[in-house]
């Protein structure tokens, strides 16, 4: 006897609910290691973690998850959230079917091992230490494409898994279109002999950091009865559920300017998970859609909102009353030139918003011939000068500035640096749009009133979670695909109007 | 095919692991959500660690693990720690396993409504509206025990899911022997007149006792690489493996005596599970063997030691560093006298070393009556009174104060109070051995040494988990069982002494 489709969605749904759950559970043990767990507990805490994770994967790769795929997907009865959920767990149980379970294996533990080895190679500036680990990274990252299958080109796979529907041809087409722009810009920019001052190039009380930080995030509507801040070497915004989504941010005396713009920068990717629709908590549609939207949220408030001029209109003078030691001589306008200063540099994730995009199109486009053997492992090093000379003029004098300075490649995350600037692409795209939806913006940012603006972005991004694609939620919002014009114009408009090119 | 034992072994051990890694994921759960887990997670958070407390139910009583402990207790071939594993299972399995389901669901219901009850009526002093709740919890307790069985007296029954091994006959005794102590003591101490003054009623940066709580915790060997010190409304230990045991305190500036000696009670519990034998980790031998011994632990460092003149030699001077405004006009001896004044008062949480255990009798001989239909519900309040009268000589105005002060009745656990006098019975009959063992034992206390008195007690009791039984432990530190002679003694020699009796 055929089950009743009703049964049959309670069933399902109360089985990715367990998925679910795990994830939540790994999420927390995640949070709690990187936050201040004991260090004697830890090697106990990761079998533990690794049992959790397994049981998520149960779920995700069972028997029982192929049939709800079979029974479920696109069938007479089923609900538009149910079936969204099916498709997503058939993306995950698909890719895994897929790549046999014994190659799997040895992967992991390559990648673990090469993630080790990578940290010695960049602490030791020795790229021929790392290489024949990052060749069989490779190896295998090809090796599972020719499992899974391509339609095009063999990248568009695994961009695929980080950014749904994107292709090399529409990365190409847009990167291309900003790399023109971007080159002369910087070019300009250097040429133009201006160096502003930093209010940052100086030390900040730690604990008067953070009353600041936790201020702006509160004032930015992240929300802290459903979130937290907490240090840690590296911040991340963690989502556990909509009601739990915590954001770390590193303080130190010296670095004030990272810890406060990557506090906005990590509450953007919060308010993002703080709002997700409430319908679809447990389901895997409960999160961000993609990485590059999610990137967009934490540009669009670091950048767009948090390094515009506007907004520090509404909060120098606060700011000022915080710290007036270090106040003493700058105005607004200093301030916000300061904090927006270009300084073409080696390292991607110290760099200014206008050469970030430039770090990021050099790994896509290498990582892009990596995967379609058009170059080799050896290459890299003097290819990755080549390019940095090529698009920002200046040339590391070593491969751990150079070639060895991301974990990404180590640990087998090719296809997801585009992420990065697609998110600076939707982010610009957005913003234009938003100018339009709400005609007094620059007013609610100035009266530090954002309640607006939230409202908008919780309506067309944040609350369908994964229900959307991101080449829906762009075209929602803006009409059209998603384009490079966008954020080539506001770059070019914010630093001529800086540099007074 | 017979499956051979090492094999067998193996999966067994492999089974419990998972259920100990399962309460290990409970237990960060239970943490995070009193330590500051954001409230509108909490829902969500709740059905997690609901599904995870149930898989590890289902381990616990599984038909698998029933097959188990039928072919390996007592085995050939069974190595002394997974027998006891065994063992520790079936008590687990056989409890479960006799009180039927829907039975033990409706009590779960019943339990967890009857908890807020109890807090609305403590609130509004109305012991009436709490009634009928306490009728029926009380009615399961007798129940399940009928279901599970007894030997002498049913209070037996649930006696030992607390205290392995101990038996009313026992504790009627060591209660009887302090009792005649204890009662006569605290007249004689009210009759003296003296009234010592109190270092710690004054107001004290709160940031500053946090400083000098880790101190004193590091001092008395607490790990911090195996834990950490949080804020909590109730304090707690809680122990996930032993290189993770966090403890929690809660700071005000008025209660920084309950804050200091609150924290070092914590850090007696955390000493315990920090020094657990590496060999039980990942079994369910890996924690304290009961709640009396695990008292012993907390009493013996928060009293014995941490209210002791000695331990004060050392550290008196320091705490009036640390304070020197609130310092003013005291020496050691009036400090002393003051962290032991005897104050007959009607809170248990908040009793004094001295008349602490009285609170524990009258609970234990009220809950004893009513397991044995000796006393009914709705005669609780005014023999609760009597009784305070009896043994302490003040009456409470209201049941507030009176018999609706504690949570545990409200939600069940009928059988734990005794541990909590049984651990300060424990404690001072370790320390009169002690005393033998370790001939210079006051002056390391005085010189704030206290790695052989750490190492003494791990080897006797931390390290052995529940390998050894309570009474196994106190007969191999003392050489005899469990007696009343030694806390009587203690109490009676330290308190003559302060109010010169």
């Amino acid at each position: 006897m055929k089950k009743n489709v009703e049964v049959l969605i309670k069933e399902f749904r109360e089985y990715v609910a367990q998925m679910k759950y795990y994830q939540e559970v790994s999420s927390l043990i995640g949070w709690d290691l990187r936050t201040g767990a004991p260090k004697k507990g830890i090697d106990n805490r990761t079998k533990v973690l690794s049992m959790i994770a397994g049981k998520s994967f149960e779920i995700e790769t069972s028997d029982k998850m192929g049939e709800y795929i079979n029974s479920l997907e696109d069938g007479e009865g089923v609900d538009a959230v149910t079936n969204a959920c099916v498709k997503e767990c058939k993306r995950n149980y698909e890719k895994n079917k897929k790549i046999p379970k014994d190659r799997f294996k040895e992967y992991i533990r390559l990648s673990s091992k090469s993630e080790s080895v990578w940290e010695e190679a960049k602490h030791k500036n020795d790229f021929q230490m790392f290489k024949p680990y990052l060749e069989k990274v490779l190896e295998f990252q090809k090796e599972f494409i020719d499992y899974r299958g391509y339609e095009g080109n063999k990248y568009n796979t695994i961009l695929d898994d980080y950014e749904i529907g994107m292709t090399v041809d529409k990365v190409d087409e847009l990167f291309g279109e900003l790399k023109k722009n971007l080159v002369p810009l910087v070019k300009d920019i250097k040429e133009s002999g201006y160096e502003p001052k930093k209010f940052f190039d100086n030390e900040f009380d730690v604990k008067k950091q953070k009353e600041f930080c936790k201020y702006i995030l509160k004032e930015i509507k992240y929300d802290f009865e459903a979130g937290r801040l907490d240090e840690s070497v590296h911040p991340f915004t963690i989502g556990m559920n909509p009601g739990d989504v915590r954001v770390t941010t590193r303080f130190s005396p010296e670095n004030f300017e990272g810890a406060l713009f990557g506090t906005i920068h990590e509450g953007g990717h919060a308010l993002y998970e703080q709002n997700v629709s409430a319908e679809l908590v447990g389901t895997p549609l409960c999160s961000g859609t993609s990485s590059g939207i999610h990137e967009s949220q934490s540009r669009f408030w670091e950048n767009i909102i948090g390094r515009s001029k506007v907004f520090w209109s509404r909060y120098f003078k606060e700011l000022t009353e915080y710290f007036p030691d270090q106040a003493k001589g700058y105005n607004l306008d200093d301030f916000y030139k300061g904090i927006n200063k270009v300084n073409p540099s080696f390292i991607r994730v110290e760099a200014d918003e206008c050469t970030y995009n430039l770090h990021i199109m050099l790994r896509y486009e290498l990582e892009k011939k990596l995967i379609n053997n058009e170059i080799e492992v050896k290459d890299l090093p003097h290819i990755w000068n080549d390019k940095m000379e090529e698009y920002l003029g200046i040339r590391p004098k070593d491969d751990t500035e150079g070639v060895l300075q991301d974990v990404h490649w180590s640990g087998g995350m090719f296809g997801y640096f585009p992420t990065y600037a697609l998110g600076n692409l939707y982010s610009a795209q957005i913003y234009n749009t938003i100018l339009k939806e709400i005609p007094d913006f620059n007013d609610l940012v100035a009266k530090g009133s954002f309640d607006k603006i939230v409202e908008y972005l919780k309506d067309n991004i944040y609350r369908h979670g994964k229900l959307l694609k991101p080449n829906e939620i762009i075209k929602n919002i803006s009409g059209e695909e998603l384009s490079g014009k966008y954020l080539a114009d506001y770059l070019q408009q914010k630093y001529k109007d800086i540099y007074n090119i």
